[in-house]
């Protein structure tokens, strides 16, 4: 092939170059600091695994978006990691074993054959938050409220937090016994708010209320207000979904009050990762981009595969997404310093010492001169002067 | 299949849990840190990239080691890593195209197909450095250096240092004017210092002393006195031949100067890398251990598949491995802070403000009491006493 070729990166799988390394570097030590303060123990789980436990629990969409090769040395069908929670799911569930709660972080690329939807990318540098044990409704407070702290430590602007609780539709539509054929198209509907579609679907329930409920899942979004409207609108319905809501209203009334400069969008037909998803779901957005920033949810049963059902909440970001979005600020680099090229001991020794200060210094390979230095990014230089070496400005 | 096997991590492909992952991210910061002070940038390279990028330059043997699948968007094949320098190698000479030296550092995993010669694993996390643009034995001293610190900060014990040089086999092979599979039966006697091979290899050479000279290379092997034996064994070898033993000569004797506790092990028959190397080859031994635990060496042409040749040198080593062999200090986490599940406002402020101090606070979910706190690695915990929250020992 010719050679202008060869430096071609597939589609949506991108190079990360210095000045932009340096910045999701820094992001990633100030997140992972973040998420030790408030307990999560960093974990880092393999890149690829054999399918099977890789796709456990999870839907026929990230089947799609998982690369798949064979392993030569078992002959077996290995994927590569398209998502790293069923994973760490797996190491709470049978690695670690732990009785009470557990907090769990980490952070690694993924890689989807395809890109996902409003996206052009492929490759993500994903880093999330498990917290595995309890079922209440301060795992989910906990969980979102660090996803919150992790979009503030990058200074993403503008967040506003979508919730929704997929126990409401799930109730309805258990209690409606429908054919699978028909949940599916309920679901695809509801998914896209297609209201007369919806309609249509849960037209000939025997339990019209139902029906009803169902359809007035597409317009329960918006503020606040939103509960209250439910509570009128939904009257009747299943325990499950009562107890739903109620789990729903308790989270909103927590992060209200601990984050009150970040709006409440309430969506009671979101269905976010439904098939994995039992509880609260929740995603974060800013203004102008389709895609949320931030997302996770409650997934009580993914456990349950690798031997032992656990609760289990959490949320993961992009790193990449987010230094770009934010205005994470730079690990404070100050220029740096220029050194001749000289075998000279002491030299050697200025250098090494100006290093163990944290200092970043360059030393000149044959040929290059003082006038190199600023190339280099760096501000002064060393020279001897009066029996040292010493630091000097680059252009005294 | 049964719910026993959705655990189990292909043969050589790990997942590192909690007490180690906290002891890589402690390397991880401290070599990127010690490399951004030699002047070294970070870059991040992809996963998977087109199979004619990854392979370009390398040799057969890494094609082996890559794992393969096709790319839905292109039709293509692509490749996941099994190697970063040749990455770093495109990034330097295509994307960054900088005219003078240019410096470069990377982190991350790459996999292979099977198991390396020595070895079980097939995931590493490979950490490294290079220097591009310049080709005096200058670079190579840097580079070694930066190797040894490296070493240093990860506190292996007991280094020495393997050096060789493959031009000087090279210049006798090309004077030899060997035909080639005589030339591929002569690297791989030579590979296993099989000195009665080598010697009927060589047997029927016009030149005899060519011959010689090649068969001495079995037996340049020792320390540093094999640079004068090497003298007297290879006078009247090509020039090439004189000019690698004198840059080999001057590497060593910085590097001796430099690093007097470091033991250094010539061998001038040693190939590591052949297909790729051109210059200095090197690689860190310690006791008890068959594999190097850092390697590199130079390889001046990588560049020109990429549309620009460029003089090169660097070295890599394993981070978990490093890790794993080290005494690496913990990063030092004080105890843990154990704080009462309660709405209460101020708790919330008590324990936001800890956060920001550095400390760990962990917040207890509903039904856990402070009998819960020791599993949660606190010892200290907050509680409300003469009007304030307050830091108290755990026991207290």
């Amino acid at each position: 092939m010719p050679t202008v070729d060869r430096w071609l990166l597939p589609d949506g799988i991108d190079e990360v170059l210095p000045r932009e390394a340096v910045r999701i570097e820094a992001a990633r030590r100030q997140l992972l600091d973040l998420f030790s303060r408030w307990g999560y123990d960093l974990v880092i789980t393999p890149h690829i695994e054999y399918l099977e436990s890789l796709l456990t629990g999870a839907g026929h969409d990230l089947d799609l978006q998982t690369f798949k090769m064979t392993d030569q040395m078992s002959g077996r069908m290995l994927g590569l990691r398209a998502d790293i929670t069923p994973q760490v799911a797996r190491i709470d569930a049978h690695t670690l074993g732990a009785e009470g709660p557990s907090r769990l972080c980490y952070c690694g690329s993924v890689l989807h054959t395809l890109p996902r939807p409003l996206s052009t990318s492929r490759s993500l540098i994903q880093l999330g938050a498990e917290l595995y044990g309890d079922a209440s409704s301060a795992s989910d407070v906990e969980v979102i409220s660090l996803m919150l702290e992790t979009l503030g430590v990058c200074q993403v602007e503008g967040v506003h937090l979508d919730i929704g609780h997929v126990g409401i539709y799930r109730g309805l539509v258990q209690a409606a016994n429908l054919d699978e054929a028909t949940e599916r198209a309920l679901f695809d509907a509801l998914q896209r708010k297609a209201a007369d579609e919806v309609a249509q679907l849960v037209g000939d329930l025997p339990q019209a209320s139902l029906g009803a409920m169902l359809c007035s899942l597409v317009e329960l979004s918006g503020g606040v207000e939103v509960l209250d409207r439910a509570h009128v609108l939904l009257d009747g319905a299943p325990e499950s979904v009562m107890a739903a809501l109620d789990d729903l209203a308790e989270v909103a009334q927590v992060l209200a009050r601990r984050y009150p400069g970040v709006p409440l969008y309430f969506d009671l037909g979101e269905l976010r990762g439904y098939h994995y998803h039992t509880g609260v779901v929740f995603a974060a957005f800013v203004p102008g981009v389709g895609q949320s920033v931030a997302q996770g949810g409650r997934y009580d049963d993914i456990g349950r595969d690798f031997g032992r059902a656990r609760p289990a909440t959490g949320f993961s970001t992009d790193l990449r997404f987010l230094v770009q979005r934010g205005q994470i600020v730079d690990a404070e680099v100050p220029a740096g310093i220029w050194a001749p090229h000289s075998a000279e001991v002491g030299l050697q020794d200025a250098v090494a010492q100006l290093r163990a200060q944290g200092e970043r210094v360059i030393v000149a390979l044959p040929g290059q001169g003082d006038s190199d230095a600023a190339q280099h990014g760096c501000g002064r230089r060393l020279v001897f002067a009066a029996g040292s070496w010493q630091v000097v400005e680059l252009n005294s």
